[in-house]
């Protein structure tokens, strides 16, 4: 038996996705911007694209624009936003938590001359409301938090931070990064108070390469690419019509049936983290239901190294992820990992599951049935 | 019959490109990252890409930095190399009939400091080296020029220009937009003295959203998206996978047998402009042979709106382009035909018909037979 429990480093594409994308690449291949019929052809699929998902967050067609995916997307959110909005303010809060995409983009605006102050969360993965008030100033024009962390699951209290903050200071904008949550939350930015928020394509079964920004129309936001002005100027280049395409289709599959695809994916978590629970020397960072997102469980397993670990599962066809595979070939432990609490020991022990709509409770069973095999024969290995 | 002539807008994917992609969508669509075996796999794909690419390019495969197409290349070649090095100076220059990606990004500079010098072009479109020799300055650390005009097809004398720079001040770097170049010419940018090169992949039967940018090694440039470390810090994000693939494939495959494959394009654009010259009222503005990019043809049909003819092309399934369709949905006229002195009352008669590796000599037949019946009853109309 397979089990490819890596869903939240990247998902297989959807047949349908494959589908469109084929079609797009091989029939109407056009450039969008061309004049004749074949280049309107092509960009029906942009604005096809757009209406679903915008329909999918109940938002303007007009606010949803596509990017090259999720890093690009909190890229140009970060920056754009800070630029934009620098005669307001040079204050911008985060959590310690957050993903590269987002950590390193407010590295780069300290130096910049933008102040950044990062709220430390508890071992639930969660900041303080209180401390958020605290930490909102006159200046602050941006406020960014992970809706959905990508290591260990936890689910920020978006519509209370959005609330916190304007209630303090009405023009400091929200960013979301929904890297993790689109898909598996059903998200309202005008009812949660978001104004920008990052998405990628192929974290929900859609295509590599391409993703999108929410902007709230009226939000200010310098582009990241310049050019032939495609987008209303906002993001130049020529649309990658198959990856918009394909990512519309994903979008649509993801809230179709929406809830019941949910329960699946927190049916497979809740059991895992049941399963896992019972086992010696074994801390799950995740939790159960709707306090944690469906899709991802975080565990530690006392006396293996994650390393060793991952690949022996591997050997039996389970495909883990140790830590965050977000990025690329880090050495050193995770932040969030430390950021939540777990102890050092196990900083090092810790694998992340994660699912998709293509997993099924008997991977979850044939996984536990291996890591009870092997869980003693490691730490036997290791003891000598 | 039907005939695709807007190629240099965009381009069929090779159904070899198409097959990799859903592959790679499909079955090793794990991300790169993920320290398992289907990670290795799938980074494997990217590292054959980067090596068929080097290879196509006489470089080494650490210069290769993919990207989301020309666009971002451009963008990044620009704004990285400028901040890079500002210590270093604040001139750059560039010519006047350069891309939007060029040009708007170097107004953006502009705005941030620097001086740009935009050099004029003669009516073959080619800027002169006496010009460029002048322009050059103490503090000139960036000259951008693009290799294949992409709406008339003129080229430039690449490895003359960077000789001209570089003898006047060895350190100002020199990029290349090659968009329009790559695929069509043998292009060594270690003789021809390039230190920065854009492509993008939808140009040469490859994939949208994908290109590269060729980076010689040693020369700094900054990144434009930050985050989980990817590419060697260069450019985060998970790798598209199944574009950098599909790129890695079409690169091979227009290398491959590749003067065959130009004499064939060469043989379409000789031929379309012996037929173009023999019709009264029409003025070519593409050379034949070597003189002129392989697959561009630019003409104008005097008494007849471009727009018009382009529609009514399309009515007999021949796709073209007014002007150029790399920027979406421009009002006003062309710069490079401007920048070349085409008349006034010419440049909204303006057709650019591009060839691609698909196109046969009986669509061009075919083209020609529909211009002869159409361009008399146009001008008949336009005349009353």
């Amino acid at each position: 038996m397979e089990a490819y429990f890596d869903n939240a480093a990247t998902t297989r594409v959807l047949d349908s996705v494959k589908d469109i994308m084929v079609k797009t690449m091989c029939e109407d291949y056009a450039n969008p911007a061309a004049k004749h019929g074949m280049g309107m052809a092509a960009e029906q699929y942009i604005r096809r694209s757009r209406a679903e998902i915008a329909k999918t967050l109940g938002v303007a067609d007009k606010e949803i624009l596509f990017t090259s995916g999720g890093s690009e997307s909190n890229n140009m959110a970060l920056f754009g936003a800070a630029f934009a909005n620098k005669r307001a303010g040079r204050h911008i809060i985060a959590t310690n938590i957050e993903h590269p995409s987002v950590f390193r983009v407010l590295s780069c605006l300290e130096e910049a001359g933008f102040t950044v102050t990062f709220l430390p969360v508890d071992n639930e993965g969660h900041i303080s409301l209180e401390g958020l008030k605290e930490a909102v100033r006159e200046d602050t024009i941006l406020v960014s938090v992970m809706y959905v962390n990508n290591e260990v699951g936890a689910v920020e209290p978006v519509e209370e931070i959005s609330r916190t903050v304007k209630a303090k200071n009405q023009k400091a904008l929200f960013h979301v990064d929904a890297i993790q949550a689109y898909g598996k939350y059903a998200i309202r930015p005008k009812r949660q108070g978001i104004d920008l928020m990052s998405v990628s394509g192929h974290k929900i079964h859609g295509p590599k390469g391409v993703g999108f920004l929410y902007i709230r129309d009226g939000v200010k936001v310098k582009p990241l690419i310049y050019g032939g002005g495609q987008q209303g100027g906002m993001r130049s280049g020529t649309e990658n019509v198959p990856g918009v395409a394909g990512l519309g289709v994903a979008a649509r599959e993801m809230y179709d049936n929406h809830e019941e695809k949910i329960r699946h994916l927190t049916g497979l978590k809740d059991y895992l983290i049941d399963c896992l629970a019972q086992m010696d020397g074994v801390v799950v960072h995740s939790k159960k239901g709707t306090d944690g997102a469906p899709q991802i469980v975080s565990a530690s397993f006392s006396g293996v190294r994650s390393e060793v670990l991952l690949h022996a599962l591997e050997d039996k066809g389970i495909y883990v992820s140790s830590g965050s595979a977000c990025s690329s070939h880090h050495p050193g432990a995770s932040g969030t990992l430390k950021g939540i609490g777990v102890p050092a020991k196990l900083l090092d022990s810790t694998i992340r599951f994660s699912f998709g709509l293509f997993n099924k409770k008997e991977e979850v069973d044939y996984c536990v049935s291996v890591l009870e095999g092997l869980l003693p024969v490691l730490r036997k290995y290791r003891a000598r």
